[in-house]
């Protein structure tokens, strides 16, 4: 018989026999092993216990209960006792995709007459019990690609996938009648399979285009110890409830619906004003700090893009250009750098005007991959709170410090508290990568630090994480996911005055190149508000919740217009008030406006109307308290111009 | 000698020798005719007086002196005397396209070494003048094209131009060396050409394509009478002043740059402050008014404007559509109606909703020929003031009401007072061109009529000028240039609500169909404000100016904190103020607030210092008034919230 040589990860070589399994290499170093092993890696690719090995290579016995291997095998496994007890509930199932990764599993599902709905998880999870507790033995088999073909040829998603599959043998997994492939690793035994939680529904389309039918993905996930599936659980609701997206729809503040277009959201009133007041407010902020608000066009000649080197180097993440027909190609901008140099460049400048601050509200598209798309986090359209300064080289610092605090004052407004700061410079050790200026470099990076100093901010510094044409500020926070998020940046650029070739007029009467210093302060208000509805848990303050003041008269026909009266006064003074006049119970309407966040709940009645007087609830709170108008009335605008929250 | 026969205008037919010219014809009806006509009109087709006729045909003598076609010749030969002036004066110029119209001539040049210059004109003005006084003959010639390619084979223009020809024979005309073709008709003598004035410069891509060279339009006109083109001056002059583009290039508002995007436009911070007040302006308004302002994408798939019908019907006026590559194809919306849509559809709708009235600043984009856009009149990217609101059918004639009020509440904010009211109807005798429904018809058209007569508005009605889908009232206006323009529009929708299926629960529990209303109060924000612009002669009342207070310290050192202490009062009040800080003349600065139209100038120097006042100089007005500080601001104040002007 012939022999095969094993490297182990420690580097030794050991000799087995030709045929030898997985589950053989693991006895042989120790009986516990053979046991726990749950499918070994082969130069780097996970197979199953059971398989024969036949050819020299890198060995290593997967064995752990929380890697991302052994929980990636027993995913799998998951995924296809769920293709076997959905295919037990419902006959005519069809499966599409499927994926295990660090988060759990998903299946996607085909039927026509009628999709799996997520009532239906309780029961198919229930066979998936079943399955186990029987230990129903999973039989492993090559098969020929030829002899699948044949197998699946009345499922076009099955035959698609097949087609896909370069090898001509491919491993083949049957239980209970159920037959599936597309697997590297299964458990050898279903006894490991415990603890495992389907979890929600969502539509997908084969294959992720829109052109194709929509199928339905089923989410769930397993874990080898229960106490970290409850875990896992218990993040899960957390994240449930700070969700954007949830709280979106549960509030009503905007959609995305992929049939009329995938990652572009359509903002809801309540939504839409939340946004309004954010535009409003930094707008006015950045008049007073300086700024001269512009609009330009979101579209420009593709040449533009083309000096800047975005088309070059940006290109897939830029949307189509459009043939214009007579010669012009225009192209959607992914950045608005290029229309505030416009801007810049419109007139001669001199060095008196600097620094020259540009700011506007710039909407942008950029191309993100439709499965990478998240509620208002990821879209497609998205509009920045953007700005560019341009700069003499030695009013870096003091303008970069100005920035900042404009950054601080507008987060304490927010109230926003969890975040920190990120200095990316270039690498010292391979400048030669970066734009080729060492003093404008070591100057600007030395500015940077001393403006941070000055204000007593902490900060990390990031060495090698500059982009090539300068160094910049990151404001890092996370989503309710968990991803990193980029809440605010400064951006210094070396490049884009060179490219664009632009000049100030300095005291010297020479022409001078400025640096270009790009900004977000908010970020884009998609991101920005996504950002706000989870720190907030959609609980806004006063001064940006869509409904400040709900007013609720305990008997329409007799409180009515005393209710009319004392939202003609709030609304005198610019709040969003409103009657709920609908033909509901008192109780249900003081709840729905406690479900809605509403932070004043106003409710008036014989008394109320007696004394001249309100019964106030504030959000969150349990009690009611009269007030009478001129104080309640005083209370909402000071809770506005003071951007707090009616509960403290 | 072969005979023609020649119909004249009053249908009388004469015989005349073949070869006989338009002069012999003339002269055979009178003498005078003779010694007046200036060109021949056969089939409807302007002839030179001295072409020999060889065919049977309608006649016509051209022998006026303000008629289209005699002005037509005269412009086209003050156009050849142009070009034989201009080769006089540089000597390598190329020409390109040229057109005689009502409005006068242009003629397109091209000058490698350097294009004619606005400075230049009046020297080739001079020398034309001189051509005309020794009235140099213009020989007339038949060339065949073979020729004609010959004699032009070095100039790349006129090779096109040649080209495009479709006959073989060519009349070509030469004066003084200079060698033309391309008029339909040439003045018989130079004597008529007196009243002539060459008017402007300005680029022109060759045939219009932005990918072309760019040549030199020469704009003129001319002029049978002398008092004609004198009125026609002052009506230039007139224009000039109050033309938009002028006013937006000299207040900085904007600027429009083909080589960055053709019918684009930058608003300048100037231009851009005027829009963002007019914004929130209106939605303010909207809102207070019971609309739901939201944001929608600006982009949609095609298959929503499929189902709409504007692809089968508008597609012309359309962007082209993007190929996202998962078969999706994304298409820039021309209208804001399908999103609206997505809005109301978003949730279903019950009686009590109704009135649903989504409202957005929603931008939109349309294809316009180049050659069409103009200034912010005529753009391809815009932004609709729009507004839809979804009714019942018994609802409409209260709704229009309501809109109607708004808007003249709004018009009169503007001091808008030049504008009609126009009703269309569809054709009562071609009901059949119309959506198919006699009783929406007949009710929602006297429901508008009722509904103007109620408000007592006049109003003139146009049957048959509505749209397919529905009745409609426009307010219709005029531009500088003196274009029809139409200000505000409310259209009745029968279509849209099936097409999409719309519905809301009725109070019987059914199912109905709603009606919508699209509305734009002001228009998009390009054309209104170049509207205002056009209407105010660019000096905007106090809340709409970009500046509102323009502070003067008489001297910098002495008075600039004073004048800080001014600035940061009026601030705190929100009004728009800034310190003239440059290093310029009292005088020069007290002026160019005036050209810059700043409604009030406020000096301040010892004498106001002392008496804690300024010196207030309003806009359009000589002298000054000395004002205490309390009573200035409350002025500017009071001047913003009633939305008037500094001088009354």
């Amino acid at each position: 018989m012939s022999k095969i040589k094993l490297t182990f990860p420690d580097d030794s070589v050991r000799e087995f026999d030709e045929g030898t399994t997985v589950q053989d290499v693991a006895k042989s170093i120790s009986t516990s092993l053979g046991k726990k092993a749950v499918a070994g890696k082969l130069n780097d690719t996970l197979i199953d216990v059971e398989r024969p090995i036949s050819q020299d290579g890198k060995i290593e016995i997967i064995a752990g209960e929380d890697d991302e291997d052994s929980l990636k095998v027993l995913r799998n496994t998951a995924s296809l006792v769920f293709g076997a007890a959905a295919s037990e509930f419902k006959k005519n199932l069809h499966f599409g995709e499927k994926e295990s990764n660090d988060d759990g599993f998903f299946v996607d599902t085909d039927d026509k007459d009628g999709q799996i709905s997520v009532d239906e998880l309780e029961e198919i999870s229930a066979i998936m019990h079943k399955i186990i507790k029987n230990n129903d033995k999973v039989e492993r088999v090559m098969m020929d690609k030829s002899e699948l073909v044949e197998m699946f040829k009345d499922d076009p998603y099955k035959s698609s996938l097949i087609d896909a599959i370069e090898s001509v043998q491919i491993p083949v997994y049957k239980l209970d009648g159920f037959v599936d492939f597309g697997y590297d690793a299964i458990l050898p035994s279903m006894k490991n399979l415990k603890h495992f939680n389907l979890l929600s529904v969502a539509g997908a389309y084969w294959q992720g285009k829109s052109s194709n039918p929509m199928l339905q993905r089923i989410y769930g996930t397993a874990f080898y110890k229960e106490a970290d599936l409850e875990a896992d659980a218990k993040r899960r609701a957390e994240i449930k409830e700070r969700d954007h997206r949830t709280i979106g729809r549960d509030l009503d503040l905007f959609f995305v619906d992929p049939e009329v277009g995938a990652g572009l959201p359509y903002w809801m009133p309540n939504g839409a004003t939340i946004r309004r007041v954010i535009e409003r407010y930094i707008i006015d902020k950045e008049v007073a700090w300086g700024y001269q608000h512009v609009y330009t066009p979101i579209l420009m000649n593709l040449n533009a893009y083309k000096t800047s080197g975005h088309w070059e180097h940006y290109r897939e993440d830029m949307f189509p250009p459009m043939d214009m027909g007579d010669g012009e190609m225009l192209e959607l901008r992914p950045m608005n750098c290029p229309s505030h140099i416009q801007i810049y460049n419109h007139h001669k400048r001199s060095y008196r005007e600097l620094p020259v601050r540009i700011a506007e509200l710039g909407m942008m598209h950029r191309y993100e991959k439709s499965g990478a798309l998240t509620g208002l986090q990821r879209v497609r359209e998205m509009t920045l709170n953007d700005g560019h300064t341009f700069v003499a080289l030695d009013q870096i610092q003091a303008e970069f410090k100005r920035t900042l605090q404009l950054m601080v004052e507008v987060y304490k407004d927010f109230d926003i508290t969890d975040y920190s700061f990120r200095l990316s410079y270039r690498d010292p050790a391979n400048t030669e990568k970066y734009f080729d200026d060492d003093e404008m470099w070591n100057k600007s990076q030395s500015m940077l630090k001393g403006a941070m100093d000055e204000l007593g901010l902490k900060y990390y510094e990031a060495e090698g994480e500059a982009a090539f044409y300068g160094p910049k500020l990151d404001v890092q926070t996370k989503t309710a996911l968990g991803n990193d998020e980029t809440l605010s940046t400064i951006q210094l650029d070396f490049m884009q005055p060179e490219k664009f070739q632009l000049t100030y007029t300095g005291s010297d009467g020479e022409e001078h190149r400025p640096v270009m210093i790009h900004r977000g302060i908010v970020s884009t208000m998609e991101r920005f508000i996504a950002y706000l509805i989870e720190m907030y848990k959609g609980a806004f303050p006063t001064w940006l919740a869509p409904t400040q003041v709900r007013i609720i008269p305990v008997n329409q026909k007799i409180h009515g217009s005393y209710a009319e009266n004392l939202l003609k006064e709030l609304r005198a003074k610019n709040i969003r008030a409103e009657i709920d006049t609908r033909d509901e119970k008192m109780g249900y309407k003081i709840r729905d406006a406690q479900t809605m966040k509403v932070p004043y709940t106003a409710v008036v009645g014989d008394q109320e109307m007696a004394d001249a007087t309100v019964s106030v609830r504030k959000y969150g709170e349990d009690n009611s308290e009269s007030e009478n108008l001129p104080m309640f009335v005083g209370s909402v605008v000071s809770d506005i111009n003071n951007f707090s929250r009616s509960n403290g």
